[in-house]
């Protein structure tokens, strides 16, 4: 069979790696896939650094001469951001040509709309490198587990706050000092904000929540928290109390809504996802039929990213021939079928808590903050009290709840901020048992 | 669409489980899939236990009677065993239906033969299931990870004896022991061969080997060592020293050929697989662009095991309409591009040990010891002697090797049995740090 010719949209660390792979492993490609696959064109920023990577692939300055070249036949999308990826990624569609793409900001903010244009044109666009980076977990969800009625997924989908978290537990340090390290490792942005603020978990989050439960892509819609407020001393309180803090995407289906929200979390220590460290991705899905189900990886790099937006090469490559009624829908449901669940508001969210306040060590003080606790309708799960610190008037109390309501939970933080024993503001984490 | 008409021969526990999922999830199914699954027709050995299960679904006793129902799309193979099933699988392929089953037994033993013939008659045969139950783990290598030259593949898949390893780590429990309590719980069958000695895991790697590789089915060429020689002793030592012991197949590319083993084997406690426990499943993947992955669920169970059934159900559906030539081939590369890469004779396989032996604590055991070792290239990664028992006279001593070829570890532990210090045998288990 003829080979299929690709065009690349950027050949930076995930361009590049995409054409070494391609180049490297052309003949285990070539004997699963049951043809070539080959980079016919690519549009670059700086023409000499690509030129010395790829002296032999024709180059361009331009994308759209990449999107209306009529010997293409897959276009992959790899520059990021928004524009012009979507109005090339519109084009690329409007001219026939499959899509490949690992922005899960663009289709976080503008899926539905590429989604329907695909549809309309007959075309498929491919994502798996855009969560996960090499984890098949777009395959795992959609293909992997049709038999299934998804109940929730729990993913760390962030290295680069997965990688701070990790560091801040085994070397007891602050955020601050954890940032500016894996700043300069190279494993954080210059301007770390959609990492360390939980942006780019929640980019990710939306197409998991999108495709496990085949709703709309509602990105405007999910609840974000980053890591930056998270202290050292809460690392090692939950530490103590036999829990990890992880930056984990959570999506669930309850009775009232979809939940959608990225926040650190406390997760017990035994779990397997509670182990999952440095700069490595896992996302936990839990089917009605299949149970909990775990897919571990590197979520970021050059190869790993590579590996799936080649995956995904390959997928296309396979159905460019078939039906397109029969293929795989791109939010894995049929796109008449999709779900209006509403996403539900995070006051309305109910799960577990860590509350950490500072109380002068006086009598009445517990007795005030458990009162202020029932009368929101929150249980207590269990309760730390640590002696007062050399020369220290006030003590931390940390406190585990049951499961409760967001909005009760704010209700009680309010009050209790407002006792006159207690100094400074509570700190809330989110506690999660993934256990059923 | 019309409905995909599906005949189940068997319905036992993964039968019954597959027609639970099918009814409850009928909806979520079809909206995924773009059409109905009905099952239609299923083949039973009691009658009278089949129609309390499924009152309104046509029965026969006659399997044949399925696979020839021209009103039939798909045969659901789900009675275990190799005949009549070989028989079953052939027959459906010649009548030109798709199968799917759940017969790991059967394809690593007449895996080529059956694929031979679907692909001459154009029919898919999807065989999820076999491995790692409701984990996707054949879909991540075949699809997933088509990027990728896979390097190794080590897995947890036999939930029976990793639960039987769990409970004599979490209870130092004897094996005897805990295969019974493992029986009364129904975790272990009563006849336990295939589970406790290897041979279940085996038919499990010979597929995994087969579709990372791209090489046949090679079944009889397996090395098969199963748990029931482990004991409580080595469990406590390996933990001492920082290992966790699980029952691993594992398959590998060298430049000597393939290796396919399944055997009790030492792993670092820090890693992620040595801390799956009870009765679940987990496979590493590590491939040359996307690193390591890893890949956690339940390994057996009705519904788990039901979950695979179901997908593949659901991918031969959508496939169905395609060009066969286009489908994803059975063994993951295209039929006339399969490897011809010889299986490495276990003599030939190098890999780390951990060897125990039982000493009189004289002056020069040690030095026989270590120069029989430096004598057959062995070289010694640590050592741990324990202090007599009260009352003994004799001492254990542990030793960790670095990587040696098999055949000279045997030479040197034949050595090491015939010095006159040391009582009774040696006790070897392989040892890989999975790290690479």
């Amino acid at each position: 069979m003829k080979p299929i010719h690709v065009g690349l949209l950027g050949l930076g660390t995930v361009g590049g790696g995409t054409l070494t792979v391609l180049t490297r492993n052309r003949a285990e490609i070539a004997r699963r896939a049951g043809r070539e696959i080959l980079v016919t064109k690519a549009a670059v920023r700086n023409l000499d650094k690509a030129r010395a990577l790829a002296p032999e692939l024709p180059l361009t300055q331009n994308p759209f001469e990449v999107v209306d070249d009529p010997d293409i036949d897959i276009v992959v999308e790899l520059i990021g951001g928004l524009e012009p990826a979507r109005a090339l990624v519109l084009q690329a569609i409007e001219r026939g040509k499959h899509v490949v793409t690992a922005n899960k900001h663009l289709l976080a903010k503008h899926g539905n709309e590429i989604f329907a244009a695909a549809q309309d044109k007959g075309v498929m666009v491919a994502f798996e490198a855009a969560v996960g980076g090499g984890i098949p977990i777009i395959k795992a969800i959609r293909e992997g587990l049709t038999a299934n009625r998804i109940e929730w997924i729990a993913g760390i989908i962030n290295g680069t706050t997965n990688y701070i978290l990790t560091e801040m537990r085994d070397k007891g340090a602050s955020f601050e000092d954890v940032l500016k390290e894996a700043q300069r490792l190279g494993y954080a942005e210059a301007d770390p904000t959609f990492d360390v603020e939980g942006i780019d978990a929640a980019h990710k989050l939306t197409i998991l929540s999108a495709i496990a439960f085949g709703i709309p892509m509602q990105f405007e819609r999910a609840y974000i928290e980053g890591i930056t407020r998270l202290t050292g001393l809460d690392v090692k309180y939950a530490e103590q109390l036999g829990y990890r803090i992880k930056l984990l995407g959570i999506t669930k289906r309850t009775p009232k809504g979809i939940e959608l929200r990225v926040h650190p979390t406390l997760i017990p220590a035994r779990r397997l996802i509670a182990n999952v460290d440095g700069a490595m991705n896992a996302i936990l899905v839990k089917g009605d039929a299949v149970g909990p189900t775990l897919y571990y990886g590197a979520g970021a790099g050059a190869e790993p990213t590579a590996s799936a937006v080649v995956a995904d090469l390959v997928d296309v490559t396979r159905l460019s021939t078939a039906d397109p009624n029969n293929r795989v829908p791109h939010l894995a449901f049929q796109p008449d079928r999709l779900a209006a669940d509403p996403i539900l508001p995070m006051g309305e969210v109910e799960t577990a808590y860590y509350l950490r306040m500072r109380a002068l060590d006086r009598p009445g003080v517990l007795a005030d903050i458990t009162r202020l606790l029932a009368d929101a309708d929150i249980s207590i799960d269990a309760m730390m009290q640590k002696e007062p610190e050399e020369g220290e008037e006030a003590v931390d109390i940390i406190i585990l709840t049951h499961a409760a309501l967001e909005k009760n939970v704010d209700r009680a933080i309010a009050g209790i901020e407002g006792l006159a024993a207690i100094s400074g503001a509570v700190a809330r984490i989110r506690l999660e048992t993934l256990g059923r």
